[in-house]
């Protein structure tokens, strides 16, 4: 991975430092698991641990080594060697085991090495999600659905909605943890136990705070290592979905909510007006770098036989650089979350704006039930829904003309831009008053006859005579109705 | 593919009607081209012809065929073999000729008609791109950079960026067509031509249009087609990209545009006012379809030696719903740009809303020129029009307070509400003025104390007290400058 | 999915009529909920289901329906409203229900009812492997890495290797089937339950046999589904692994095993010789269709805000089509595995071939034992069984000669086949021998001086000299010993 | 890319210093279009150029600058300018030039240069590949389909056919270099040519060997690098393909070829005996990750609007990866072919043991010719050459018993593996004289009774009474027949 998006820790535990002090842990407990069994001389364990705590793991050698053996793990066991007396040397390695004896146990002690970090930063997004929750918990605001304003909602319970996903990838990944990554293997080069023993794999495995896959080759099949993966991306996905979604409420004419933005930032080179959403966008490419990262490893889950080494190379890159860019990923949101811009005011006019529709469904339903005994069906009622719509968002004839006339030629359409400068703001109607009080108009987009909307309209008229009705009516537009259930997912989802 | 999605054209040339008269079409030029080379009487490719002219192939015999013995191409000769005498149907299926010397220059022609089936749909594309380019040539709107309002330019000069890209994707089909798809192979077994020979190869390729591919094996190459694959994916890219810039234009509050609509469509079942952007929307998922189609079959080219038949049951469905997906795709953004909903009074709105920020980097260099005799640096310079622009977007105290204090129950919420339709808008100031004027403002959310922005006022009056400097000003934030460039984009990319 | 890869029982599970019939199971459950909830009178729901069990849906007025009004789910609740009267009618689909209110919960049934399906697959395969494992407890042969041998094991453990994974992928499945996949939502157009309350949610999914999950939007979360798309990738590369060692172990010359062939069947049309590996290369294909099935499913994980439609026509098509695949994956290998041919001389032939070689570390192992008290190094102990290794393959000068001198045209090379036609088999020597009776060669490919393998030779001569050192030298060499450790792997794995 | 598979000159393309370079290269571009078109004082360019010659770039003061502006272009340009006095400094990035307008013909020269390095690579491994070609002209193998013997080639037109792709996709990135990468733009932050003239961006990309790309926003749209990325992967799919071939010809028992191996080398760390083909494995990685960097890069195929950036961060790893991993893979595969380990003994010992079935198909067509008189159908003649074959390879007794009776202890395997060493080895029948001779036996695993197989015999050695009979059926046998037509395929592959 490059400077730029490198996780320092991930960066720690992928070097060549750590990987060798992982085999070297692996040696040494095998070594330690063969004292207790009587395998070894009782002294071989401690003089070995003091001799290798003495001389740590001399990497130019190491690399030195390789240069003349083309095989790391072989230059490794040399260089630990080197420091040994013969007698001591010789339980270095030994019983036959091959490189992936000791590179297996290190390579489920990484991914949990990782994993563990992984977890640490959920845990930080999961309580900034949490505390962003709670501060919008009345934060009223309208849903979209299809980019269209829906129904109302509060931003707290958006939120909630972005929370409840990353606490089911943390539940899976914890049962990966413990019914996956935690096995490995100590069985020699075709799996089959001809050097090592079992009871050795066992002894030597539960040192490392690891238990014995049963039936593995020379390997670990990689299909064990498929619900990790398949959790990170999950969790890239859940930090893609609330990053499109900050983009989208961010775009310039009315945000709902900006990414933090510094007091010196530098928002475009070229145009000094802009607050990019930058980091929201990168948000996108980390998760197709991720998901990427992720089927490489998912491609080398077929291996032939006992074992091949296609792996080898993509386990090298994909595994650190996957948990790069989840890392990078988490750290990013987190901090897109933490310094929110939010601007109620905006969710307010979006509100005002959008006209009382976001109670169409509602108000539906409630003239379904006025109006049924009436004589209108439910396709008319819906078609009265539609038309109050309509025509709450019909605009000025100027305006219109603006619409119908386009312009052809520049000036002319500096002259259009101008006149739309001096058209005054319609009065917002909202269709809570078109349709209570009968007002319909015929409008050119739907199909209804002037006589249809007419009769629509007395019949509008005659319901709303009763109070009970308006009563009813008023009700479904009060976002105190509207949003009476909202307690609930906030309950359950913040456990309050 | 499933039904909802099928292109009945498509269709047609993948059904197993289609396919054996391909299967016929071949084994017949290879009759007619031994003839031609004397290697058979001259009259079997006529009495062939003649027959089987007269016995159309008859799928259920050819079904029932394959039951018998597992083998559709073996199925298939033996239904054509058995309505003909002895003498004649020895010369079929001949010379030692495998399955794949019949089906590959028969999935060759497969792939050469459905491509001329998207090469029509692509030109009935340009053609309402063009027509809405050239429509749009002077209604002018602003362009957007990472969500946020940026310059001006045209919509028609949006839809010419839309359009460039699908003539290159054209063109690159066609280098495809005549360099790849039209190679094929009648070499035999393992492509050694221990059967047919170069000869036979040639004259029967050249009756069916094709050329032959020397050093095939069994097969084609399957690498052969990776640039169609690639080509098609990428032309669903081309209109992934149309399709989500209309998804973002369409977004209610002040959607610039919008799909087309019936006078008696149902937006939602449950909330009568929506108008959604569900083609576009299916557009994204036709995309990711096609690119999934497309990786299967790019999954398949590695095979075993002389080969191996991995990428039979790839090809007999990717293929073919590769090409629906494609074909799918490409109508349903036809449709939606064909019937595209524009609201320039919006794109006005936006212009006017967005305060002169359209020129902010022109207003940048203009002031860069001017006050640097001032002793101002660029980022002194670049600081100013950054905060004229936040200075342009602050909001009233009434909204402000909106904004900070947050509502901590539904009713306080309705409240807050009710406030925020009472703020009167404010008036529209642009940049243009205020920088202009030497009017800026101190603002919280930038680093700049109040003798800097005194300093910066003064200067900027200074400077502004010429005329030459005010009309060099006034110019840039004037449409017929900003987009004078643009008719070389028209010229070049509409072709006058 | 095309007909020849169908599943009938998820085809049914994916038809129009099951579909329906789920659409029709939710909206019961929620009138039942609805009764039991007081929430409705007593009577309708009994009412209901005894008018809906009278008239079926009629998928034929739902295409009617459908058509006109463009909605599916719309077009749905017409069709059973019609068959109703007005005052049990206005019980349906009512609430301000959304058209997702109906189908998250039909399409969780309908993945929980597939994920059935496989389950039942799983087994008949876990048995099929299961007995093979058993039956070839003691047929040993030599195990592969990087395609050579290596070691010797019996071919029950191999086949308890490809067996183990599956175990786990089915725990794997158990888990998501809980903590996934038994999750729905009914919480109405944005998942804010200002129509249907928790409460009913609650209600009507337990009748469905399924939980709330609290803080949907107006769809569950993608995410939520993908650990089962992942554990169906995962079970297919576990199949693809399989077929890949079988169609490897069956390459022409000397296959170990062999897919099974019928007494009828027709090997390839050209070449009646032939036996192909096509089920288990189909497998290779059916691997690569589930998998981008699956990466497609995985592509629509992100949705805008309360939701968008991109992952409609995608799940439309891919959930079916990557079940059909899985299940024809799992019968396909599980037919080859009832089926497979095998030859166990073959298997003994390639040991006795490969010259002692599979004990060749162990043989490293004995010697540096023996010979460290020579004085000689561990690498060059390496050596000497590299060398003994070599020199067991070197080839006699006749052939060698044809090794060197390649032909110069078609009758040469004629002449070097029935050359090779003449050259006596050359006696088989064991590694055992040579070491054992210090009879290295000096062999070109290898650095080693003639007086290097002298001295090597006269150590090993004298080591060998005891008893004691040629009885654990024999002993390396013997299966018995070899495999003494296989019954823990069939123990643990076959649970016995 | 991790140093182990970095190539060096990629490496060097892709560094800090070479992209600075490439930036300043169009900053001078740039101002040199400018003298030219008479938009700057003509002594501007000479005088810039030679005092950035004089100051090369300072990365570590671009570092700090960067950290300050957190902008990585703005940071560069300041560094730039900083060396020059006012006076010339004011020319540099000026015109309202974007990041982009900078960036874009950087990254095109970028991608160009990348690309020939490609090129010139693959000419090393097209000349290695004639070579190998030409020196195994004549060296006979037996071709395989399905891993089965299937017909004769020689092993230089297997190479052939490893070639052949290899000369298509050059020419395909030929034609993408100049229709694709050739293209770039200068066109301002939404490509309206608002600043920087068509006439400024014409000169100054052709002096950077760039030609204008009419239609671009602030970016290229990125589909234009599409076909760069699969003609990349089509390559590595290419590379794959042979090295598979070179993995199933190397499996121990009877390789055909291996991989070079060092006098020196290690095979395996614990077993001395073995020759990995850990190269070509290797390959096969190589083109999983060549692949998936490929789908990154594809993925960002779509951007919003004007532009976003969610491919910036996706670029900026996975080109420079992409381009690794392709120049690791055409070296590697290089590598392996320039010392590929032929064995001519080996694939001869194949073609006899394979007892003629090569010629199974010519067997077949000259049967139906001499049995169709009588009396024989097509179908019948299939069967005596599958019998004839099948008769090949039956086992004797003693083997067969092997065969049927499975150990049923270890000590019973060993029995067995000694038993199968005492099996004498059976003389090796060819179908060419079993079917000539009429001596066709009933065989259990084919249905034919044994009158049938009779019947067969008395046919056969009816027809083969005659010379001529005997003559043209020898002749099918005969490899300069069966060769007789690969030298069109030399002439036309390798040119001569």
């Amino acid at each position: 991975m490059i400077e730029r998006y490198k996780d320092p820790k991930i960066d720690e535990l992928s070097s060549d430092k750590a990987k060798t002090q992982r085999w070297q842990d692996v040696e040494l407990a095998v070594i330690e698991a063969k004292t207790k069994l009587g395998l070894a001389p009782p002294n071989v364990y401690e003089e070995i641990l003091v001799l290798w705590t003495k001389n740590p793991i001399d990497l130019e050698k190491w690399y030195e080594n390789e240069k003349a053996s083309d095989h790391d793990l072989a230059a490794f066991i040399k260089e630990r060697k080197d420091c040994l007396p013969p007698e001591l040397a010789r339980y270095v390695h030994a019983d036959n085991m091959t490189s992936y004896d000791t590179e297996e146990p290190a390579n489920a002690i990484y991914l949990l090495n990782c994993l563990q970090l992984v977890f640490k930063q959920i845990d930080v997004l999961h309580h900034t999600l949490r505390q962003l929750a709670e501060k919008h918990r009345y934060t009223i605001m309208n849903g979209r659905t299809h980019g269209q304003e829906a129904e109302l909602q509060s931003f707290g319970k958006r939120v909630c909605t972005w929370l409840r996903p990353i606490q089911q990838v943390k539940e899976m990944m914890f049962f990966i943890r413990n019914k996956r990554l935690n096995y490995s293997r100590l069985s020699g080069a075709i799996g089959n136990y001809s050097g090592i023993s079992p009871e050795l794999e066992k002894e030597a495995l539960e040192i490392l705070g690891l238990v014995p896959y049963v039936g593995a080759t020379q390997i670990m099949p990689r299909s064990n290592y498929m619900p990790l993966i398949s959790s990170l991306v999950e969790l890239m996905g859940n930090i893609a979905n609330i990053a499109i979604d900050i983009r989208l409420g961010a775009r310039s004419g009315r945000p709902i909510y900006q990414e933090p933005f510094k007091k010196t930032q530098v928002g475009s080179s070229a145009m000094p007006h802009k607050k990019n959403t930058i980091k929201t966008e990168n948000s996108a490419g980390m998760y197709i770098m991720g998901s990427n990262f992720a089927t490489m490893l998912q491609q080398t889950m077929v291996t032939w036989e006992e074992r091949a080494i296609e792996q080898s190379c993509v386990e090298r890159i994909a595994w650190a650089d996957l948990f790069h860019v989840v890392m990078y990923a988490l750290k990013t949101i987190t901090k897109v979350l933490e310094g929110l811009e939010v601007y109620p005011d905006n969710m307010y006019q979006e509100i005002i704006e959008s006209r009382g529709c976001y109670a169409a469904s509602h108000a539906k339903e409630v003239l379904v039930e006025l109006l049924t005994p009436e004589g209108l069906s439910s396709e008319e009622v819906y078609r009265i829904v539609q038309l109050a719509s309509f025509n709450a968002f019909e605009v000025p004839k100027l305006r219109l003309g603006l619409r119908k006339r386009l312009p052809h030629s520049i000036p002319h359409a500096v002259t259009a831009l101008v006149t739309m400068g001096i058209v005054k703001p319609e009065p917002i109607v909202s269709i809570q008053t078109t349709i209570r009080g009968g007002k319909l108009r015929v409008f050119e987009g739907l199909e209804a006859t002037a006589d249809q909307v007419k009769a629509w309209n007395i019949a509008l008229k005659t319901v709303f005579g009763h109070q009970s009705a308006i009563d009813k009516w008023n009700l479904i537009f009060d976002p105190t109705w509207l949003l009476r259930n909202e307690s609930y997912i906030f309950n359950e989802v913040l456990g309050k």
